[in-house]
């Protein structure tokens, strides 16, 4: 599958809206302008009203496709486009021209907020030059050093990004510098108890095992070669892995080493958040919201 | 500089030995018969010298062109050949068909062994398509969770091989999640704290500035969107990594996602040692003994 396909295979449906955190940003706009183009989602555009129709007019957009929520201050736009979700009025959340803090703080708002009893979490799908399926990686933002019960979580909630992409077993990997059980290395125990977890029912929707370092979680040549015996050796459809040094350096690689494309989402919160960055490209950018714009119908 | 470029532009001196454990192996062979035809080393074939010389010849190679020393068992095949490199006949040690902890044993050994002050540290030198040097990955196999001490270690390994490589004073980057200080990331503590040794010089040969994230490491597009002044943003040269499950999945995603190629070194001790493994290619062999060649005439 590609990313690709899921800008242009928008869901059946009537689309999602999706409720943007200040979206006086001409970056976030042309991103905005070419979804609803692809028809794959609505948008609630919250901030300077005046100043994002001015913007949408600019870059030759239709201001009438779209909803306003004035906002004043930042910290007024995070919280409107939260309300949005909060009441049933969005099925996700995009971070436009605020802080990733400021946003994140509207979010875990007690009383106001998305929590759940989930863990939030970070997952990026990516589609690699010469593999034919999407990888999805987690947790390379959110999570700094996870324990087992919040990497359990973790795994559901990338498993439901994979449910959203038509994947309704997905093969998940908890990646560790080798493949056996080495007590001196946490991750290759909490490999195999992740594991345990899934097989006894703890973990459900997918199938985990592990440990497996990253070549023969994807290739299958490495796996035969190390003799692995297992559902998910060189098939993973879900990386794991252990810490956000791992994830960040590993996401890392992937975009500019082996030049793989890549759409990310938060998840855990009552609704998906896109949380892209300034450094992404416009195509990331479009990527994430093709995610969220699937995961919401999926999940609505 | 292009890996296949050690390959060819072999040491002017005559080549130096690299003694192998236990050479009664196809694949081992094949790596030393095309060393040999480019003249990049000499070497000791240590392990049973009737086998080793039947395979040679059934090869297609020359079995004058080698030394021997017999070895009947696996310790002995080790410990003969590190003998080799502690009575200088040799100067390099290449694993053969042995484990690498009965190798690493051997090396180790406190009377007989190649051990120095040094920390002991692997080196691995990627060619990644589309960069134009050498980058140089560190370490992603032998240390699990180096402390702030041995981190500096394995900074003055990498620039040895850096340095026989004819990078003078190579940048090195200590790769974090973020590229600025955050005390709950023990790396990013670990990176200001290395960058700030090397400026009172207490790690020399090298510029080292960091915590750098992955991206603006290696990109000069991405220091530049992030601000960030560096003489290393951007052009590192060494990626320390802040423990081998970061180092072997960046190692890995590399070969597999990036499709680079590799060499690579065990650094520290009295030689350099080739502990290349049957899921390298021959290609990976050949570089890592390209690598130990001019490792051994550049330090010897």
């Amino acid at each position: 599958m590609h990313l690709q396909a899921l800008v242009n295979e928008a869901p059946d449906q009537r689309p999602e809206t999706i409720a943007v955190a200040q979206a006086a940003d001409d970056d976030v706009l042309r991103a905005v302008i070419q979804a609803t183009q692809h028809n794959m989602a609505q948008f609630c555009l919250v901030g300077s009203v005046e100043e994002i129709k001015q913007r949408i007019a600019h870059l030759g957009g239709q201001t009438e496709h779209y909803t306003y929520v004035e906002a004043r201050s930042e910290r007024e736009a995070c919280e409107r486009a939260v309300q949005q979700v909060a009441d049933g009025q969005a099925k996700a959340l995009m971070k436009g021209l605020v802080s990733t803090s400021t946003l994140l703080k509207a979010v875990l708002n007690k009383e106001k907020g998305l929590r759940t009893q989930q863990l939030i979490s970070h997952v990026a799908a990516f589609e690699v030059p010469g593999y034919d399926r999407l990888i999805l990686v987690t947790d390379a933002a959110m999570n700094i050093n996870p324990d087992l019960k919040e990497k359990a979580k973790i795994i559901e909630n990338a498993v439901s990004v994979a449910h959203a992409l038509g994947l309704n077993q997905p093969k998940v990997a908890p990646v560790c510098p080798v493949e056996v059980v080495n007590p001196a290395m946490q991750s290759t125990v909490d490999a195999a108890t992740l594991s345990m977890m899934n097989q006894r029912g703890q973990i459900q929707g997918c199938t985990v095992d592990g440990p497996l370092a990253l070549d023969n979680a994807v290739s299958q040549d490495a796996a035969r070669h190390k003799g692995i015996q297992s559902e998910v050796a060189g098939k993973a459809d879900i990386l794991l892995v252990p810490t956000i040094e791992v994830g960040n350096t590993l996401y890392k690689s992937l975009v500019y080493f082996a030049r793989a494309k890549v759409g990310a989402l938060v998840v855990g919160a009552k609704a998906p958040i896109i949380l892209t960055s300034r450094a992404d490209s416009d195509e990331a950018k479009l990527y994430s919201i093709a995610l969220a714009a699937h995961y919401a119908a999926f999940h609505s």
